[in-house]
């Protein structure tokens, strides 16, 4: 039985398995050690994410499982950070309760699962301009529903609550930023991801699991792999 | 718990979560609604295949799990193809076999799951030119060790399987072969898919799935999607 990574977050990991996303890079990586199971929900903040936990993650999932999961990606705040006078009020979440509930996400997983890695990831920064393109509700305020800014306060929550609970974090708002152009090479609607931006969370995913010692060094591979086989006779690597 | 799609087959199947794959898109394709688990083994003939099955697919995997998987595709050929007086010969399985092994993995699926849609995938065409252009093991024949003949009697053995069983069949090698420079659009190095190659296989998959009944229309959403939930009252929607 092969062992699984969760990855679990909003748009931005829902959409993570289109044309060189992240997620599909993951699973290409690791196609013959580890099962990338995708749990993202567009549009979700983490009080929904709360209120939907036991769902994602319900007990039944351990049972004939390769016991528990290596890792679990948690990719919320793009959401939260909406602003709460903009047009995506309804998803806007205060940060103390982003806060809050980014602590009660992780040990949810860490009480079900204690040698699972938690690995959260902060939200991308935002191009403002992009968001007033290519809106998502109708928004007539001449305004973006979110800002660089807002994020990246949430950003730095995020990393605040890995800290805290000795947890390994993505710094995407940083990181992205520190390539210039970072607007429109990682941004395609100034919030998701170009194929550029998803090789950035596909690099720093596979970095921090390699630090935390999950790579393809460490994990068996599924089956005889081509060069174990000897030509001469096949069937030698299938017998038990 | 999401039902799931496995796709279990060689390279190609592998291979199907690089960019553009169609592994990839399938899994983007269903991203709220099945779990697809890619099962591909490079280098695997039909011959080596049955003999993993059991391991592929332990008894374990149907505990905890949602029901019987929704589909499984079965796509080999391209490697019992291989010419067995070539420079791959040790991959060839002689066409009768090739024949009765789809049978037996596609009965061994039915045994376990008798619900569950089989697919088969036939190999696809052959690009000889590419093939003495790439080759994967040393070959100073100057002969290609695949031939789009030989690979064209094993898609017709696959297809004739499954007319026999009463299950879908995708004609990758007829399919490809309809389109002008099909050697170069569809395969990157005489076998493996481009990304217009790709695409034909997700589509071809994607068509049956929808004549056996599994589409976007007909399969359960995990979770409220973001146009159900109210912007007046978000939480509505969480509630049991």
């Amino acid at each position: 039985m092969r062992p699984k990574i969760y990855l679990f977050g909003d748009s931005i990991t829902e959409m993570s398995f289109g044309d060189g996303g992240w997620g599909a890079s993951l699973t290409h990586h690791f196609s013959r050690a580890v099962d990338v199971v995708l749990r993202g929900y567009s549009g979700y903040n983490t009080r929904w994410a709360l209120r939907v936990l036991d769902k994602v993650f319900p007990a039944e999932i351990d049972v004939g499982n390769a016991g528990e999961p290596l890792a679990v990606t948690v990719f919320f705040g793009a959401n939260d950070a909406c602003l709460p006078d903009r047009c995506s009020a309804f998803q806007h979440v205060p940060l103390d309760e982003y806060e809050h509930n980014l602590r009660s996400i992780v040990s949810f997983l860490k009480m079900r699962w204690p040698t699972t890695h938690v690995l959260l990831i902060t939200p991308p920064p935002i191009d403002e301009a992009g968001r007033l393109l290519y809106p998502y509700f109708d928004n007539t305020s001449g305004l973006p529903e979110r800002t660089n800014e807002a994020a990246g306060a949430y950003a730095k929550a995020c990393i605040a609550v890995a800290r805290e609970l000795g947890i390994p974090v993505v710094d995407l708002w940083t990181k992205m930023q520190r390539f210039p152009d970072w607007q429109k090479s990682f941004l395609g609607d100034g919030l998701h991801l170009t194929l550029d931006g998803n090789r950035i969370v596909f690099e720093e995913v596979i970095n921090i699991l390699t630090r935390e010692g999950l790579s393809l060094e460490t994990l068996p591979v599924d089956l005889p792999h081509i060069k174990e086989i000897d030509p001469i006779d096949p069937l030698k690597a299938f017998k038990i």
